[in-house]
């Protein structure tokens, strides 16, 4: 492999090709001064170029125009990273705006590096990025998810501007378009969105003469007692490289940041000017997502006295090993991969996630309890897998070849580019156990025709290609039955009791299909469900979907019209009904000893350019939290079979009012992973029922409860190995039936400083709530009001299903103004705010 | 000229280069049956494609995915012709959308000519067109404005489908795309929308296996008593012409539709194929605006049996001379050119404006007493030339080269296409007298220079080719000094009064022009005004705009901020100041003998892709109808000076509070052609003006009436040539003096069906009316309720200023629901509906 052929730099070119490892390097590369203290003498070696972007959404003719826009284009300011679908993904009235979106700033250029490189270096930007330096054009780059780097050195210096101009810094713009293509990934037919802009971090970068401009770091020999380490570090120079050449210098430090004391003999592989180091590491310490250990190695190049450069790259040490027909097993234990997965989404973010919020999705992830993700269906942003590291969650990550079938020439070169970029990038991380090589290439609308045989030949080349690039780990790929025998792991469709069949069916399936490749992992299943939507008939729908059957998602079953009943159709999308799949197939997992695991689908809801019938107009729903985080019961079955730490969670703490006969016992279902629970209603104790895992619902945690017409309280308390914890909820008992829906009543719940919440209520003529009522509502406002709307969740969307006969809207108010909500059939609601 | 191998029908093909000539030509012929009753073996040779049409707006891949858009795209059915720019180009929010709109129906076809061809003829698509038959494509086309056709024979016939499908018709799409370029015209930087979508007629067109594929008719010695007749007409055929071809045969009809008996022998030009006939018309009747009489010529071509085509194309027998530094002559006598101008716009339509709407336009133009009108800045429909040609005005037509300087090859080719086809397609109108070559090639913020010998080196060639291809008429251009001696007739920029200078300049301006070039006809002048805002001080913009220093329109002086003092940035916008302009540039204009004439900007407000600050956002307001013909009061004043029948207008109709001290006398006009009028203030007479042209303002029909506090009544009464108008209007006087806007009083004053009309009127913390105000007002609806806006109308626009404290929108109301007004600093005004 040699990097430096591989290269690519084109300074100032059309088409500035970059390798794919390069983008690791160069980011993850410090210089001298960097991390000595800013005095005299000091500089940065890493701009973050976040500062005085300005966006114009639309078709310019290029960057003449975006340099000349006073009479042409408004130009607004935006806070970077951005995408530019940060709120039209969810929009209910149009689709995602798809074409042209135009980045411009100033930038302050000044390379402390005599002979060195002054680089841009993009995390990711979506989907078509062109660059240009003033009216130099710079960089070029197809896709969505992958870093790159592109070095202005010559377009910076060859800038002409005056003094006035040139106080104001280098003209930086950047054009992102995510129209609508077939010779790139994904296929338009994709079921999210692909989001468009700026939306992961771009650095400016100073670099001495010498890089470092990759470092790969592989550990084979895992199951010995002695693993093996090769390192191998690539030198670059803007200039071909010849005559003297300074050699990296390496430090490994052990997990708890201890330098290892052992011999670093290097070599320098000739030509390339590659440095290798080969070293084992004894008694090493283990990756597991029980205990993350992270060795690093630190790396550092002499540019000859003209500039330093360090870099840390982390590493791992674990083998793992999906056993034909099962388990799968992490350094020789077998391990049950309790998973999920996750869209670069997030409500008014949309593919421009903030650091934080990110990191707060992650460590979400991991208190669920889940060891595994699938990060769908892209490779994702850097400290995604940073995070995975630390947290210990494994990783399937996956190149973008959902749906599409095969393209053209263009097409598969891309895809190709695509696949080594994910590996050359993301190698070093020890969470990723999975090359994605696709997913659901036998989608029934795909580009002209649907070719097995191409199919097939092109996932065989990209598996060759992904055990060339790294010997070290197995490719997968999800749903193409006609090709499960090509990846080194196969998922099939299995969505038992929502696309089809019941989810009782769920272990028949997982048996039948798991027959029929050497390795199975059973990635995606679940189901929709509406936050704040509870039933007290959720099974209702099952009742009319056939069993014996399959349970596989077929043809255009996943839309809300046509085809055989099924609960994905039929239902009432409730988090009761969820939950009891959740729960059904969580048992039914844990208790299959051969199973390798299961991954959920999906972690949060994300938006999808079709289903705007769906309760959240675009969103699919089948996160276990909202698209803002908020937590959905859900979130609480999965922590009941795979949480450590002590919980307790009475079902319904967003279901307020339940109903039904003044005599009649209602299920209250705990999901608790303590040995014993208790339940309370008021002070009355409804006795202690013993965790049983085959017990379904709730593992044996229910209870009929008599509940009074009025206020009921309702507390649990549970133990697991001494820890006590406890949970409680207030609820009203409705028992009174209701007529049609007549008129909204319409409150004002909640108001911070100049933002306010309103709930509209649907009741019937007499005023009682129409409890079950799923009515599309929409909001609007008049006078000096702003709908806080198109976040793709319940309480910010202006066109939503009501949820309970309840749906909310939050406002920002500057002076007097009126909310209204409207519904067919039903009398307008108005409130003043 | 050989029209035959220019025809260049090719079938099929990916581009399908259609000769200019033959839009025309086969739009207009008819074939056997099409006449006769619908009978058996009688059929239509000409459909009009405005069924089933769907559209979605926004980037697709290609037809692939707009044939299989169900899981992609959601189209939503439109009505033909369709602009999809409608509403956005005046949005007060967002720059209209430039990007693909994708438009596709089905057709059936059913060609009864065996032989025959089967044609679809577009009238004009913006901006870019590609057309698909299924999945072939059939034809690409630059240009928003002229007409093309494309042979489908073969697309049709090689199209695969099956019964079922076949039933439904041949699936047709088309893609309109409008994104920005620099390398067509018009440029981006033009101030006008270019619009986007399929917004003029459509047909499906059979035709026989000879087809007459272009008549032209030119008139020349049009000052003799014999003007000479040339009328060519070309045959063209699927196949290469050879063999028999049949000749077509020729009747002309005199203009009360008698057939003419003359000598009408033909020859036939070897190798073209060309029927040239030439016939002098001794006493020929002169076309005129005051009388304007059409010649017709009617052709026949028999295709052997198998099919005849016949076609109508009228003529017109007319002489002009621009005399050398003036006066302009039409056959022989001198006519004062009094023009106005037009974009294709409208209300709700925008591009897509109705054939009923346009027909009422043009005759509102005449009705104003214009003969001439200036086509701005492009090729406009076929329906606008007939009219002008029945109507009596004559015509400026001008090739869309408006600013972008001189482009590339392909933009080179593009403007040469765009004229030829301008001059090809309207050749045979009478009213057509200039060809305009362009418009403000010298503006500021042009393409990378201002290329001076480019242009001019240009603009010759675009003489030249204009001269070849219609040596019967001059050209034109507009606004490029440095280029004002090449083209036959030149207008500078004078916009006295508005963007620079006083009005009380112009003359001076026009005669000092008017030396430079031994042709001048001045076009483009007059000024903004908001429909309803009425001034008592119209005037006081004017102390601080310095004269003497001339009255063009210089740099970004369009704009509402920076460079020096002028009216259009300082004045009130009021229909006041307007008024007053246009009195005194029509008094100068008609007491100049030597003067060609001047066409005054612009009949009906337009949307734009800048100006959002104006008090319609994005509208040129300089229209003397608003963008929905509703009339202001300076249609009026044009009347006094240009309508030949008797009329009188009260200044103010919509003015219905004027204010002042309690003894003051204001000053009433009275806009009227009437050699004398008299008016009465309640039942009293305030005595009889005589008219005098030179007595600014009102050409001395003005009285100073002592209003009383309160409501007053009006009335003027007019004679001419014994016919008695008279005119009336009612207004309160307002003596109180009002403070700072405080809140809004809102008042629903109309309700059609479920349309309900509300006024906002802004007033003092006393209640007093803050008439003169103009504060910017968003309005807003909450509940079952939906604005009617984006009209780019002072009634019909969310975001509007008021005119005299008062602003209106209407709502469509489907039940309970709230209108609200919001402007800064003043409370929000809520009103149920």
């Amino acid at each position: 492999m040699s990097l430096v052929t591989r290269r690519g730099f084109v300074a100032g070119s059309v088409a500035a090709a970059v390798s794919p490892s390069i983008a690791r390097a160069v980011s993850l590369l410090r210089s001298e001064g960097q991390d000595g203290a800013r005095g005299e003498g000091s500089f940065e070696t890493k701009v973050r170029l976040n500062k005085g972007w300005e966006l114009f959404q639309g078709s310019l003719a290029g960057v003449w125009e975006a340099l000349h826009s006073d009479e042409l284009a408004v130009f607004a300011p935006v806070v970077m990273p951005h995408c530019f679908n940060a709120y039209d993904g969810c929009d209910p009235d149009v689709s995602y705006y798809r074409g042209q979106g135009w980045y411009r700033t100033r930038v302050k250029v000044a390379n402390p590096f005599a002979a060195g490189r002054t680089l841009l270096h993009f995390q990711g930007a979506g989907q078509v990025t062109t660059v240009w330096v003033g009216e130099t054009q710079v960089g070029y780059h197809e896709g969505g998810y992958d870093e790159f780097v592109l070095d202005i050195t010559d377009a910076v210096a060859g800038l002409k501007q005056d003094a006035k101009e040139s106080a104001k810094g280098v003209p930086l713009v950047v054009c992102c378009d995510n129209s609508r293509r077939m010779d790139t990934i994904p296929s338009d037919f994709s079921d999210f969105s692909l989001y468009g802009g700026l939306y992961r971090h771009l650095d400016l970068v100073y670099v001495p003469q010498f890089q470092l401009e990759s470092v790969s770091i592989d550990v084979s020999e895992t199951d010995t007692d002695s693993p093996l380490v090769t390192v191998r570090a690539g030198v670059g120079s803007r200039l071909p490289l010849g005559g003297r050449v300074p050699e990296p210098k390496l430090e490994v430090h052990d997990p708890s940041g201890k330098i290892l004391v052992i011999d670093l003999k290097s070599r320098i592989e000739p030509l390339s000017f590659i440095t290798v180091w080969s070293f084992r590491l004894p008694k090493a310490v283990r990756w597991s997502p029980s205990s993350p250990q992270l060795y690093s190695c630190h790396l550092s190049l002499d540019s000859f006295g003209k500039g330093t450069q360090t870099t840390t790259e982390r590493f791992g040490i674990r083998h793992y090993e999906f056993v034909e027909h099962g388990p799968f097993k992490l350094n020789g234990e077998r391990l049950l991969i309790r998973g999920t997965h996750r869209h670069e989404d997030h409500a008014g973010f949309a593919a421009a996630t903030p650091d934080d919020v990110l990191r707060e999705e992650m460590k979400l992830i991991k208190a669920m309890g889940a060891n595994f993700i699938r990060l769908a269906h892209y490779q994702q942003s850097r400290l995604v897998l940073e995070l995975c590291d630390e947290l210990g969650l494994m990783v399937w990550e996956e190149v973008p070849w959902c749906r599409g079938g095969v393209g053209g020439e263009h097409w598969k070169q891309m895809v190709r580019e695509k696949l080594t970029n994910t590996i050359e990038q993301h190698r070093n991380h020890p969470s990723v156990i999975l090359w994605g090589l696709g997913n659901e290439d036998d989608w029934p609308t795909e580009y002209p025709s649907v070719d097995h045989e191409a199919i097939r030949a092109f996932m065989t080349e990209l598996r060759e290609l992904a055990h060339k690039l790294d010997p070290t780990r197995l490719t997968s790929f999800r749903r193409s039955d006609f090709a499960r025998d090509i990846p080194d792991v196969y998922s099939p469709s299995i969505w038992a009791g929502w696309y089809s069949g019941l989810y009782r069916e769920y272990e028949v399936s997982l048996t039948k299909q798991a027959a029929l490749q050497p390795r199975m992992l059973h990635v995606e299943w679940g189901a929709d469900s509406h936050t704040g939507r509870h039933s007290e008939t959720p099974d209702k729908a099952m009742a009319e979907v056939q069993a014996g059957h399959g349970t596989d998602e077929r043809g255009l079953d996943y839309k809300p019209t046509g085809g055989p009943p099924r609960v994905s159709r039929d239902g009432d999308w409730s988090e009761t009904y969820a939950c009891n799949l959740f729960d059904w197939h969580l048992k039914v997992q844990e208790s299959l000893p051969w199973l390798t695991g299961a991954v959920q689908w999906v972690f949060k809801d994300f938006t999808t350019p079709l289903r705007v019938e769906n309760p959240v107009p675009r969103v699919n729903q089948k996160g276990v939290v909202g698209r803002d985080l908020e937590k959905k019961e859900a979130y609480y079955v999965f922590q009941s079979y795979w949480a450590e730490e002590a919980m307790v969670h009475i079902y319904g703490h967003s279901w307020p009012v339940r109903w039904g006969e003044a005599d009649e016992a209602k299920m209250v279902k705990v999901y608790s992973n303590c040995a014993e629970v208790e339940l309370f209603h008021g002070s009355k104790s409804l006795g202690v029922r013993k965790r049983d895992a085959g017990d379904f619902p709730a593992a044996g945690l229910r209870w009929m409860v008599p509940f009074s017409a009025g206020v009921n309280e309702l507390r649990a308390v549970g133990h697991l190995q001494g820890k006590m914890v406890t949970d409680e909820v207030k609820l009203r008992y409705e028992t009174r039936a209701w007529g049609a829906p007549a008129r909204f009543v319409m409150v004002e719940t909640a108001r911070v400083g100049s933002r306010v919440t309103v709930e509209a209520t649907v009741v019937d003529a007499a005023g009682v709530v129409c409890l079950d009522s799923r009515t599309p509502v929409r909001f609007s406002v008049a006078g000096k009001g702003r709908l806080i709307d198109n976040l793709g969740t319940v309480g910010g969307s202006r066109v939503v299903q009501v949820a309970n006969g309840r749906a909310r809207i939050s406002v920002e108010v500057k002076g007097k103004a009126t909310v209204g909500v409207a519904a067919d059939g039903v009398e307008a609601g108005l409130v003043g705010v």
